[in-house]
């Protein structure tokens, strides 16, 4: 493909042009702020409409072929990120400005390959369908797959680990049996269209429908709501920002459309007394590392810092402010998430903040900001709780200096959903009260929640929760990091009532499918057969 | 308290007027179509806050009072009602008009009190919060208490079993640990009152907050819309009409308040070929006892019968139709059931069915409807599947005669979601290939699927799901009844980073908190204690 050839769309088990392609975009890179090589169509309805309709004929056949399939694809398209790592590294460099090394090549694809090879393995350990048998009543339930394909929305901050066509939404949705429907990120489109040219590669191989995996690169705003809002779609999956969450929420809550959304999120880090003392110069280059790595562009990013304004209070703060002055400006994702750390810095001043670090972006070319720092009272935060609490995508974090512990509960009480939250307390019992006084607050306030660490780093393991309450997330239930967890959103839960036992799916039969699963037969959790197969191997 | 007294609502743990009534209202007995004892207010927001208030302030306390003080109060409700049976079955005869034995003495009677029982013992369980244990990563999650109130609005149609303060919502949400404000149905406030009355004496003997059960008998619209987008309420959940459900999801929605659905079915019927011909006469007496027990009020209601126009179909119509023309035409709940069942019938009409049977209310007093079939043909069906699948609320059903198997399968794939769909097949293989093609559409429209039974009497069971997809319930992935799946929906997911072991809530400690709970410990599913007890120990 030369520079300017356009590139295909990924529809109905077919690399085609576009249809009705509404214009062409190219991606930046942020490093430099010019173009690169590739053109991409922005899709019309018209592709949407080929896509749902490729991607709900798919759906029973996927459903029908099993947990072995889909495991052996992602196992398959794990081996095929592994073999082209070189190339989708460059490429996910080249348009994100993210380093190579050890950011890219060496944390997010490992990550990326692991997450595949841990969905393969809850896939076909089968005890996620959660496969619940009442023998007397004749009735057996599990989770099974939505019947419907799962529009992926991918963000701009994970290339790879939350990319539309490798992340864990997509796995996720693989996993547990459901076609999908990709929309990359439009600041990285080479990356997408590389992992789906090595996705599609191992779907060829593999015993899945051809169109299980679909990829289109960008949809003007009314076509994506209208994808979401498809009664012929299973579910969607979005991360980003909160209005084009929000957007694509209100669409889909109208339609009666399944939507998980993980929008925005502040992870307030509430470090108490005797922590400062204790261990304030330790804890100052933890949070700076954790408020400017990756150029803040993560999820869990602390934007929120609170401490008490006593003398340790006073001493952290001049560390993390002259931390924060001190190192060089990064690159960014791309010119909106430039322009919106200005709008945010607008209203976090406007509403009492005041920038004692950065608050400009460099001169020169690409999208750059320097590393910013925020200050205001505990006063202040209470008397805007809201502009104050807004996330500011970015090199961009806030400290709130209170008063006492007293306000800082008020604080903890001001705050809406998050992500994360976290308490760092003294390593005996000097902080105990205080703690005891904020954790129920701040529990409630997030999807996870952290003792003496920084919020960043999301582990793809079973006990993670990457989720927390409105306006975080979109439900305060489910998870999009851990698996089986994040599968279950992608799942419907069904129960088949006097089902004749030859009509049963495998896990709901008597005898178990694997001999491992595990189920809830009965009201006892085992790995062994239901009642009915004992009876007929002992006639 | 004389006829004349205005009843007390229940609110922040004391009986006190309502505040600021918008109005009164009486219950009507459907019997007589006259009012009866008991003046019951219609709250306004003032009453709403301050549930709402001391329901916020209740839930910490509850969360923390562990599952032991929840689950014995659910058990000691159950005695509580056991103790009032007669005085509770008199008062929903009254309201409801639906007879005092069997149903409400040895059917839903029971099974209110035996469904509290079975949620005490789930919550003492403890399985249901899947906690999930990452020793090495130092990350252990589980289902907790949302944080707030649950809003809990009940049903006409089942006065006990799906009452605000007594059904499957309400002990799904206590036993999940969360505080209750319950929203009577206003056609049964006195059989709701005497249940309150119950819960509170016992909690008023329990480790629960006072807070932890309240009851407002009616609200204004906009208070109800209100009440479902509070940021403080946890969820709400909702059995009743679609219009009325739409209107509330769509203010929670908008909020990002999480809420539960049970909105409408039809609950699809297929009765194949063979089935016909080999017991046809018997499915025709089941399936018009279906229809029309509880003078067809029931969410399960088969209110879409679909077969072949063969000489066994036509021979179970004329069956049918002469079991729907000879009986007697029944009480209805209120006066609401007749508006809406007029209503249907007229949209059914138009869209090209025929009344073969019934199709008028007889003269007298109280509110009566003769058991009504429709008909219509495949084709007839085929051009209006919209108006046709419309749920007639009460003892009306649509027979749709179809050319053939392919017909069948096209009126399958014209359907919504429902809470069930069902197939009759032949007992032996004559109609294996026509049920193969049925079932895979069928299953993705329903949340529960049945094989050559009816689809009311629901059980509640742990394998039970009464949900499904979208129009009959707002997720695919929930069940409102059977214990522990019913619990989750009032549950938020929350991981708990690296925090210091003895902050830790007891499910999630090293040490199994009972011993018999079911925990998922670094990748296997096991009663025992976590790696960190066993090395404790062996020090």
């Amino acid at each position: 493909m030369t520079d300017d050839a356009v590139c295909p769309v990924l529809i109905g088990g077919r690399w085609r042009p576009a249809r009705n392609p509404r214009r062409f975009f190219r991606a930046v890179d942020p490093s430099t702020g010019m173009e690169t090589a590739g053109l991409y169509p922005v899709s019309d309805a018209s592709d949407v409409e080929e896509a749902l309709a490729a991607g709900s004929a798919a759906a029973p056949g996927m459903a029908e072929a099993g947990p072995e399939a889909p495991a052996d694809f992602l196992d398959a398209y794990a081996d095929g990120i592994a073999a082209r790592a070189g190339e989708i590294v460059a490429a996910a460099h080249r348009e994100t400005g993210l380093p190579e090394a050890p950011r890219l090549r060496d944390v997010e694809l490992p990550r990326t390959i692991d997450q595949l090879h841990q969905a393969a393995h809850a896939a076909r350990d089968r005890s996620w369908c959660r496969a619940t048998i009442d023998t007397k009543a004749g009735l057996r339930s599990r989770y099974e797959p939505l019947g419907g394909p799962v529009a992926v929305f991918g963000p701009n901050n994970f290339p790879l680990a939350y990319n539309s066509v490798a992340g864990t939404d997509f796995v996720s949705a693989i996993a547990a049996g459901n076609p999908v429907i990709a929309k990359a990120h439009p600041c990285h489109p080479a990356v997408t269209r590389i992992l789906a040219e090595t996705a599609f590669a191992c779907l060829e191989r593999s015993r899945l429908p051809r169109a299980a995996v679909q990829l289109l690169y960008h949809l003007p705003p009314d076509v994506g709501l209208a994808l979401v809002a498809d009664r012929r779609l299973g579910a969607s999956a979005f991360t980003g920002s909160r209005p084009g969450g929000l957007r694509l929420k209100e669409a889909a809550d109208k339609a009666g459309r399944p939507i998980y959304l993980e929008m925005s999120s502040v992870n307030p880090v509430f470090l108490l007394p005797g922590a400062l003392r204790e261990r304030g110069e330790k804890i100052a280059a933890e949070m700076f590392g954790s408020c400017t790595a990756g150029a803040g562009q993560f999820c869990t990013k602390p934007g929120l810092i609170v401490l008490v304004e006593d003398e340790a209070g006073r001493r952290f703060f001049d560390l993390i402010q002259a931390a924060f002055a001190g190192a060089p400006a990064q690159v960014l994702l791309g010119e909106s998430v430039l322009s919106g750390i200005r709008a945010a810095l607008e209203a976090m001043t406007a509403a009492g903040a005041d920038i004692v670090a950065g608050g400009r972006a460099p001169s020169g070319s690409g999208f750059r900001f320097e590393n910013t720092l925020l200050r205001a009272s505990g006063d202040a935060f209470l008397r805007c709780p809201r502009p104050l609490q807004q996330e500011a995508f970015g090199p961009v974090s806030l400290a709130v200096l209170v008063r006492d512990g007293g306000q800082m509960a008020a604080v903890a009480a001001a705050l809406d959903g998050n992500l994360t939250t976290a308490i760092f307390s003294h390593s005996g019992a000097d902080d105990e009260s205080l703690y005891g006084e904020l954790a129920p607050i701040l529990l409630t306030r997030c999807g996870r929640f952290l003792n003496d660490n920084v919020p960043t780093g999301v582990l793809v393991s079973p006990a993670m929760v990457h989720g927390g309450p409105y306006p975080a997330a979109g439900h305060p239930g489910f998870t999009a990091v851990g698996f089986p967890a994040a599968m279950v959103r992608f799942a419907a839960l069904r129960s088949y009532d006097r089902v004749r036992a030859h009509r049963l799916p495998p896990e709901l039969r008597d005898e178990n499918p694997t001999g491992t699963m595990w189920r809830w037969i009965d009201g006892e959790m085992t790995r062994g057969d239901a009642a009915g197969a004992a009876q007929k191997s002992m006639r």
